[in-house]
């Protein structure tokens, strides 16, 4: 099978690809086999390919890239009920031990026994088909495109603090980063109930799209512009209902309780490889809840429902396509490239 | 003042009124002054019109109709800090005892010592002027209309019961019912992040109503439509996560929990006159939480908020507007005619 | 294996039985072998001798009884990680399906595929040996005996009423019915936080042993004594915090709301066999939250935390000791007496 | 009326204080007046003495100390209807402004405009009499000791973390800190259903007190022991469900998710007067919630009962009692003696 192969650091190559377990190549009586369609380049397959690793997940074999897919099932196992072959489909990318305590609790994705996708040693799905659960594969609507639904993953993300943040109607929130997962938080944030999203970034270009994206959506240029004055303006001086923290800076993770308002909310959802700083204080005399976020959790078949009822529309974000013949030059210039791209998908021959 | 009077059941007059209380119209110092701009017509001002009473309160005396309003501040009192003379503003109709114990725990809509306007026998705003407290009177933008913001006062109900709900992103939601308040709610559902909302009611028109507001709102006309068939095969089988009981009916609320999802939730919004029956064991099996409503608390400002983001549009469901000179008229037509309408609005003159 | 079996209604022996499914006795890699040590028996294994079903389940076919069950682990499967041969257990007896959709959120309980011991044709474990998932099994510590840990059963569902009420420290409970199911409702509402908590019953006999359980537990004998005028009294006109209703009685679900505080909550354990009616008024007025409950779930081991602090005591609760021998007597008495016993249990041969 | 007067830093005297303006000693219609009783000695008024200030709030004029008191109504406002001349009671020590948005919500603790006994520059009770509102005053059943009642205030901090903490019945806690605030938040995390919590602390002698108050409590003594390896092998590698950080140290600050057990909460309790640093990773992987508190609300009824039903016992906690003649050396010894008191008390002449 000829798939995406980050062969070490820096070096890709689109090869045949024979060392999938077999395992995990045969079809268990809960399990599906399914025809990819489309990948999201996400940043995480970037930095391994630049990095050869991140965090305590190092690349020291060969590994097929890609955790953002959609398909068509094409065999199904013995006991599957749910599904049929020809289904369109879009697949959570990280398996849990069903019997841990984590997961009977229904927090599986902080189950550290988690199988996830392009994470070493777990290859990743840029290859022509997969085996995959049941339970973690979820049917389109026909009003759902394979490429919307290859936006289901990042996506989650920001469902899932919007979820986690408890959003109450009408709540003013800020998002902290116009990036990829910056801007899927502000549409979940609207589509989950906030009246009003702030968006701050230091470039004005992903500000600009952030701001195309819908009139309830204000951008902020920091440092330009003094974001705490902004939202105290806004808002009568109460401050904002919620933060998203979605940069990663420890910079900006500083700064999340001066905005909110009195028994307001911050989550965050950024990784932070170093220790953080933060004002205590500010954080008591608010009495601020703190949300910490890991990927997801039971949101994939909402994201799905919402992109068919147009709660949420992802498509302005999809900038530009390649075909999976062209994927080592997809991942050079998403490498490369400045972030004018907000997500580049890769279509596989079907 | 002239203000619309019903003198006692069956009678209306717009005539003069010297009667309103001295205490209530004298400005303390953190009340405002407000010239009404534009007054809906309740189905509860109806009411009184036509039956002299609900529930426990009765009218004994004249009263002055008219609670979902909006108008200008023309005068405020010495303490005043967040309004100033020339404001649009929305008033929050009932005035709790803010030293009450449910006051304090911020349930102030459930203090038994609530005033609240067109109760008897508190007098309502069908009025030239009024005077109420700072605290619950909210500056309008410019961009939301006295007409939408009329609007909030039952539109605040239908928010009230989205906020109980919890909705989390995604969810799929039942309004039972598709008069004034099924219809806020069924907005309110929707912008509360539902991605899809199924409204039922026995009449084609207003069924027609509901679905001509989103595209995301699918109408199911009982009892010729299966509403538990529909459902369960629209979610696969899995069951509504949320469903509104908006009719007061009592047969309706024997059917809240058929469709209702495992651990889904049932909000009761329809007042019920007379004890009612529900299937315990549907409520056991699926461990339904169900929340129960009284009218609102906490939602006025987060309503004009949604109004100006565009997050809820409550345009269409103004029906028809009349001028104050013609209140009485307007009262006639709301008691006889068929529910074509929605809701009806008077204006006063400025 | 000599097992306690329900022939079929009215009809027990104590008789070799050899039809246990191959795959229920076979050890699975993720299963342990139990030799059963105490089991008690709960009102649902008499209504089955007495009655032949209980609602759907009917008994078509012999079955033997039994569900709350302590034992020692004498074989285990080769993937079990946190039990070894030799540990004293307790057990969960409903086995969900690990794939469903409930039970990936968390709500194994309520997944319509549970299989529950003692349920038809699901056999129960009055019986020598069992073999069961590890996940549903927990290690028990020195000090608690197993007696006690016969007792989690029952009381896991008091523990999951009071965790599903979200008791906040110092809240006020009433707990409606004093039969076992209410005992240890009571004692789980007074661990979870209240101060103070009044039983209600018609039987004076059992409102002694409440009484005698706790200063904390203020019985109620109604209907001489006015529940709702106590209550009100004794919490200075506010009413109770939480309502538990654990009789089943139609009767009493109709009163749950009038002794409710202003944003109380009302817990449904007692199963009700028919339609039952609530003044819908009285739960509006309050907002009042009610909560359904069915069975339990994650509490086993926090209750065995909770017998090994001393948070709660069972012991007073265990009022009648059998050998396994006599367990066709312990049902006659269990099914014949009156209810001066609490809880009978049956110790089988070591 | 002779008070204990903070003169200036490092300066007290018992005197005669005329000053207390005249609003305050004036009876409103909803106010007692109060003749304090008994009064307990906090870290911020020996604070104030030896410091002159805490963070912003600076001790520019004499202020009279003392803000955990009980004592008797001796007189009451026109409108008050829950108390009488003659009852004993209980003083909640901030007032908000009844109207502000906060308050309205029910967080009138984080209102910016609370009045705050001996807090500057409001004065404090170590005084004959005060005036206090109905409704921060609150009756103390006989079986509630003067002493006990004085006691209410510092519980009421540790009564407000647990009830933020959400705890459920049979979780696991470990309270960062010994002192007062620390000793008063086990003895809240237990009653609130904790089935057992970790105490750590440097010091030994601390540890003994704690370690006294229940068989439920562990002492932990750092560094010397291991605190997240003892509180994962007292929990199967879990951890733990809630870290209550009551040390106000930044170091303890920087370690409370390390033990935290998946899906955890964190309740931050000790004031931090500079910037924090935490790991941020340690916290996502958790999806660890974190709650910031500000002193309380809404608690002290619900300490009053507890104190009355045993579900929590102070009295060990009041190590020292002095009469209001020498309050002046009680401070003397509080400010320099080691912690082997946990409260001190003054008595005031009846």
């Amino acid at each position: 099978m000829k798939s995406l192969v980050l062969e070490r650091k820096d070096e890709l190559s689109l090869r045949d690809f024979p060392a999938i377990s077999k395992a995990e190549e045969t079809l268990g009586p809960r399990d599906v086999r399914i025809k990819l369609h489309t990948v999201g380049i996400c940043g995480s397959d970037v930095h391994y390919y630049t990095h050869g690793k991140i965090g305590p997940f190092v690349v020291n074999a060969p590994m097929i890239l890609g955790h953002e897919a959609s398909g068509t099932v094409i065999e199904v196992g013995s006991d599957v009920s749910t599904l049929t072959i020809g289904d369109r489909v879009c697949m959570e990318p990280g398996i849990p031990d069903p019997n841990s305590r984590a997961t009977r609790l229904g927090m599986y994705n902080i189950d550290p026994a988690v199988q996830f996708w392009a994470t070493p040693p777990v290859h990743g799905i840029l290859r022509p088909t997969c085996v995959h659960p049941e339970a973690f594969t979820f049917k389109l609507p026909d009003d759902v495109s394979f490429a919307e639904a290859a936006m289901v993953e990042p996506l989650a993300v920001g469902v899932h603090a919007a979820t986690k943040a408890r959003v109450k109607p009408g709540d003013v929130a800020i998002v902290m980063g116009a990036g990829p997962i910056g801007l899927v938080t502000a549409l979940s944030a609207l589509a989950a109930g906030c009246a009003r999203v702030f968006v701050t970034d230091l470039a004005e270009k992903k500000l600009d799209i952030a701001a195309s994206l819908s009139p309830a959506i204000t951008p902020i240029q920091i440092p330009a512009q003094d974001m705490v004055q902004i939202v105290k303006r806004e808002t009568a001086g109460w401050g904002a209902d919620i933060v998203f923290e979605a940069t990663g800076s420890p910079h900006a993770a500083r700064t999340v309780f001066e905005p909110l308002a009195p028994g307001g909310c911050v989550v965050m959802i950024g990784g932070q490889p170093d220790p953080i700083q933060y004002d205590a204080g500010a954080a008591m005399v608010r009495e601020a809840r703190v949300e910490n976020i890991f990927r997801y959790a039971h949101v994939f078949p909402r994201c799905v429902g919402m992109l068919s009822s147009g709660a949420i529309d992802v498509k302005p974000l999809i900038t530009r396509t390649f075909d999976f013949e062209d994927s080592v030059r997809a991942f050079e210039i998403a490498a490369s490239a400045p972030p004018a791209d907000v997500k580049m998908q890769i279509v596989l021959p079907q």
